[in-house]
């Protein structure tokens, strides 16, 4: 079943302790609809301005996504700088420049307006409430934030968080969202605002899935672990490629079953293993669904007991 | 088979967010024993003073562990207190007072020599090494070490890496002794100087097994999470707790397979996990071993794909 996605496509000049690399290809919506895109048909809203070119179209069109609603606009692109210099688990941003960004009005295509599954990429709470509003039909809706709108946009995002399936949020974000932090009782009271699913990632520590507030907490989590890296290169986009294996496998899905969702995680995890190997999207471009499973075998063995 | 440990025996003076417990039985060898307690027969050696009296004798006789290794003197026993106010994940000193720990000459009593399993607790490597000469015939040694000595103390500690079967440290420490911030390389280091086993304690995000350095590293690692629990009371002793279920377990098995070491991992993380539930020893003084299997099987539903 198709996604639609709505996010930022991006430039991103990154340095990391592997090197430095000048406006690769970028944004939310690239990293996520890459991810997906192994797993199942994705479309993308967002705004790009004249320097996104024949080259950055032909990655999208590499993996079959569907780019109709990336509006192309007078200016430039949405630029970011950033490094990771002192610490791979934490940008520290030297420049952001919303560009073309500043004004997005997200327009849905009407070929996307089938799509059962919708991601609200992080961008501003108010852009990501009219995009679910236009898609009232979806199956299944995620979303992601960042603590910029936690702290100032509180109101809007609560808004949002209301008609949320699935959030997708780090360990500072849980715990600034709920003011609360033990992680257990902050992802209490985040799904107590909306989203029936939570998932908290932990950068090098994996990530948390929980999923209902009845019983003890421990049968309503599942924990998956990151990929032991030998040399994380460039964690751009981790994230972003973690709610791409993880909802795009859930799109390829039938139902939505406790086996599914464990399964999610297991490609979440998978996909953001993958992307921090190389800079930029360089190793989600060229995958194989084969070296994907292989891996999805790779974390089994990591993790289970026979 | 038989653990002997040697370790400290100790009053702690705790504070965290839920409370202040004054002069609790503490040390790394009482958390170690007692955990491992639930899988095997433990042997301590440590130092104690005239403070630790028939109460405290109390709790290591009511799990069966033998304490004719620990050396009653004049003095006080060691002495910690510290807070986690700030931060459960770290523990701030405010005071460390060694008393009879200071002039800590291990003595072995002749009823322990046939044991099979050793381990060496936080303390002087110089101890540690005394320790491991005159018990030459033991089929495993694990240990334990922290900053203080990784950093002050390095020769002494090398040495000891090299008699270590199993190392059981945490992120920090692995990084420490390195010199390497990468957790992988780290490990492949870490193992490169003795130990063929290192478990890496990431506290609230579980621990990883590295065994063996041949091939892809993901095939030779194993991550076991932390339970997800409402409230962390006081996270003093989890490291030892761990220890003391993960070297108990295998202690209890006849073979050391890929499979003992994975469900030593659990278990590991299992004793930990009860430890942390309330103050100082408290919970580990009471527990069954069913509840311990109840909690072990929750683990495999956190973790497991089906």
């Amino acid at each position: 079943m198709a996604i639609t996605v709505v996010g930022s496509v991006a430039y991103d000049t990154i340095e990391t302790p592997a090197g430095k690399r000048e406006r690769c290809l970028g944004g939310a919506a690239t990293y996520f609809s890459l991810a997906a895109s192994y797993f199942t048909d994705v479309r993308v809203i967002a705004v790009v301005g004249e320097d996104f070119g024949r080259k950055q179209q032909e990655v999208f069109n590499a993996r079959n996504i569907d780019t109709r609603g990336i509006e192309h606009t007078a200016g430039k692109s949405f630029f970011w700088e950033g490094s990771y210099l002192e610490n791979l688990n934490e940008a520290r941003t030297r420049t952001t420049e919303l560009n073309v960004f500043a004004a997005f009005e997200p327009k849905i295509p009407e070929a996307y307006r089938d799509s059962e599954f919708l991601f609200l990429a992080n961008i501003d709470p108010v852009l990501q409430k009219r995009v679910r509003e236009q898609m009232p039909d979806v199956k299944l809706v995620a979303g992601d934030t960042m603590n910029y709108w936690i702290k100032d946009h509180r109101a809007a995002l609560l808004d949002v968080l209301k008609g949320l399936d699935v959030l997708l949020i780090n360990d500072t974000e849980t715990r600034m969202i709920a003011g609360n932090n033990n992680l257990v009782q902050a992802a209490r009271a985040v799904m107590g605002l909306g989203p029936r699913f939570l998932v908290v990632k932990h950068g090098e520590y994996g990530a948390t899935l929980f999923h209902g507030n009845a019983g003890h907490v421990a049968s309503k989590t599942f924990k998956v672990p990151a990929f032991p890296l030998e040399e994380v290169v460039d964690p751009t986009g981790a994230g972003d490629s973690f709610a791409g294996g993880f909802f795009g496998y859930l799109a390829s899905q039938s139902d939505l079953t406790p086996a599914s969702l464990r399964r999610a995680m297991f490609y979440g995890s998978v996909m953001g293993s993958f992307t921090v190997e190389r800079f930029g999207t360089e190793r989600l471009q060229q995958l194989t669904r084969q070296e994907i499973d292989e891996r999805f075998n790779l974390f089994r063995e990591l993790t289970h007991l026979d």
